[in-house]
């Protein structure tokens, strides 16, 4: 006897074109399978090593990336699920996080092509805009609904939505109700600052939580059909009195604790789950 | 008998420690082999398909690049050199052309990866300075002499430069000369249009010349220790009266053919030299 799900995978597949039937059977499939490979990207050092040694991974000597780039791989079991904290590492040059898009968008990539994971966490800090979210504070934990850029834009018909590259979150109802979550969208931005043009289009964009990756996560992911959450701790108040850089430092510290006990938590219920259970 | 090239190596091998010595000698000898594979990178197919039928390239079917993406490959020989142009694609859900700095840096770190090239052009329109460059016009071709990103503000100590990004192209000045092309510093945003703090970093970077791809293309270029070089043609003035997307769209035709046209001599100029004779 066929369960409704089941079911529901038949029909799907049946009114496929042939070409593509197989494509959506591995992927009804995968929905159904537990998850086993994650990969958790994380920009800043301060938010990942935590993470690291809470999870028991080592770093990847024999690394997956190729010669020459500072990006890193922590990787070990925990529970039933294979873990992979990538971390783009300090810049050759200047010795700072590699913040930002173009890293996070190559470690995405990077990731994808080398481990083939089930799902990609994107966690780490971010500002939140009080107007939008009545009520939210530094430390509170917002899992995004969709993503997209908040600063690049090309007015010319078509290549606008483009730069806006809006990318729905994996929907995971199950995972906000049990953790108790906020809901938001999510805006990605290169500049830790917000100019009156960003603002527009943060506003433009419906989105409460700003951060500085997770548009750039979502596009490459997208791109190689993976499917990818994203899970942002806030530091400051992008609308609020100060100067944002000064917020951030300011809240750096406690916010990670924040952060990482929810990346946890997340991590633990994930656990022995399927992607259509979360 | 050594010459004073061979002799200035091994000086500077001898004063290499031992573990970089290799490297440095690879790196040394690269300069003084002919230059073979190289990799063209154009956002734009409008930019990159008179090139592709004028080396009579042909799109690669068997693709280097994973399934899924809408990355372009064309190949072929020309002259002595096998030659690469690699095209973004068209967005796989908008079906515009994938410009900006996350596709640019994507397709640099995958064609790098699969082709190890030689050498990386990156070409394509943009936009010029009036103000900077006294007497540049819609047209002119520039070659830069180094890049920087204007739309990644971190004003936190050493965060700040890392934003910016400055990094050198190769340095070609028999190139420059030969064919007679206008020298400059490219800055890199993500928008089309320019805003006041783009405008400012944009200065503050002492640039002629404005794109949406070169910084994100030197970054990986340089992640991954490929000599690059940028030729840029003009399609509008930066700080002129007309808006930036009109004029673009209204002189894309005429320049890409000035593009191609130069782009084709850069070739030729490249075909049977060797890095230090550029």
């Amino acid at each position: 006897m066929w369960d409704g799900v089941s079911l529901l995978c038949f029909e799907l597949i049946s009114m496929a074109p042939t070409e593509d039937k197989q494509e959506v059977a591995e992927e009804l499939m995968a929905e159904k399978r537990s998850i086993s490979t994650i990969v958790i990207i994380i920009a800043m050092q301060t938010e990942a090593l935590p993470l690291v040694n809470k999870f028991q991974l080592k770093e990847d000597r024999d690394s997956v990336f190729p010669k020459g780039v500072p990006w890193v791989r922590y990787c070990g079991t925990y529970k039933d699920l294979n873990i992979n904290i990538i971390w783009p590492g300090k810049d050759t040059v200047l010795g700072v996080d590699s913040v930002g898009t173009v890293s996070a968008s190559l470690v995405t990539y990077a990731s994808i092509q080398a481990l083939q994971p089930d799902l990609i966490i994107n966690a780490g800090t971010a500002g939140v805009r009080s107007f939008q979210a009545k009520g939210a504070s530094v430390g509170d934990i917002f899992l995004a609904s969709d993503v997209a850029f908040h600063d690049r834009r090309i007015p010319i018909p078509v290549f606008d939505l483009y730069g806006v590259g809006l990318r729905q979150a994996l929907s995971t109802p199950n995972l906000l109700k049990t953790l108790n979550l906020k809901a938001g969208k999510l805006s990605t931005g290169d500049s830790l600052d917000t100019s009156p043009q960003d603002e527009a289009s943060i506003i433009s964009n419906h989105a409460t939580v700003k951060d500085m990756e997770g548009a750039a996560v979502a596009y490459v992911a997208d791109l190689l059909k993976v499917p990818a959450i994203f899970v942002k701790a806030i530091t400051d108040i992008v609308d609020g009195d100060k100067p944002t850089a000064e917020e951030f430092l300011q809240n750096l510290a406690a916010v990670t604790a924040a952060l990482d006990q929810a990346v946890t938590e997340v991590v633990d219920f994930i656990n022995g789950k399927c992607l259509s259970d979360l």
